[in-house]
């Protein structure tokens, strides 16, 4: 049976994130209102109520779904050859996940302000489970003697913020590819903790 | 003679950077209107005009003034010890002008797509400035034989990214001091680049 255009089974997820997502990093959250996010996914404003409570919890839901992506992805990647190939799997794995996700990436730093105490918190949470994995690599890789961090926690926040920079200036139309970049990081990633 | 208080004479520009900087930090450049600013000053909204003529001018202002004044107090170091020793300068120079001045940095980053075609081209010029600096002594190390980078331009943009990011979690009470902070970060920002 067709499904009637317009309908409430129309508003799903995804097409909701994705209009809401674009809008908050192109205005700001406090600039974005319900009545725009539903008109950019074409639904009148009442109709987005049947998908999310407020603006509140979509900001949470968008920033919560990309940090448990974020870890999940991670979690499913199975690197070899001990610390040194974890870490650079981690690399990698990393500029390519973050660049595909531009618009997230940016909201996920930007508006850590506009949540809500307890929402703040479980997106803090997200990000240290993040940084731990990373923490983790450098911790073995020194037991390994192939690694030398002398504050493993600041190195893996070091470590991500010079990854998560590579949004700030990566176009796909660029000079190098990803896989140029990929590699030029981790040739810098590797020396900065290297015994 | 006194000065009569609430006279357009007290609407100077540091008043006025400082309370547009904190709100525009706060709620995002859009969602601030100029009344908001006006009223944080303790002043009419009419009088902010005396000093700017809109908002899009208080944040390109800002963000040149940033830029500026960054780019001015590393001309003003004075490094021994070749590119090593300059690398270090920056190292430790970049960590300490950017955890004093985080509404600054982060107005700075994430105001960028509010900013008119003409403003962020003069504000990108200023930041490719800055980044010139350390890729000229990236080069230079190369040169003496100290350093090995195969992209200096995307090196120094990794390393500003790392060292910008000490401002997403250190604390003044935090069980580092700043000085600590910049000698872990001077090792790994000296090893990423080792020859």
């Amino acid at each position: 049976m067709a499904r009637t255009q317009g309908s409430h089974s129309d508003i799903t997820g995804p097409r909701v994130r994705e209009a809401a997502l674009a809008l908050f990093a192109r205005h700001g959250f406090a600039a974005v209102s319900m009545r725009q996010i539903a008109s950019a996914v074409g639904v009148q404003a009442g109709a987005l109520y049947n998908y999310t409570p407020d603006k509140q919890t979509l900001l949470y839901d968008l920033m919560r779904t990309h940090m448990e992506d974020l870890l999940a992805a991670w979690d499913s990647q199975t690197p070899t050859g001990g610390a040194l190939g974890a870490l650079e799997t981690f690399t990698r794995f990393h500029i390519r996940f973050n660049t595909r996700r531009a618009d997230a990436v940016f909201v996920s730093y930007m508006e850590l302000r506009n949540l809500s105490p307890e929402n703040f918190e479980v997106i803090e949470g997200l990000r240290r489970d993040y940084e731990t994995r990373l923490e983790t690599i450098l911790r073995q890789g020194a037991r390994e003697g192939v690694f030398a961090v002398s504050e493993p926690r600041i190195a893996s926040m070091a470590v991500i913020a010079m990854l998560t920079g590579v949004n700030t200036w990566f176009r796909e139309q660029g000079r190098l590819s990803l896989a140029e970049v990929e590699a030029i990081y981790w040739e810098m990633v590797r020396k900065s903790v290297a015994a």
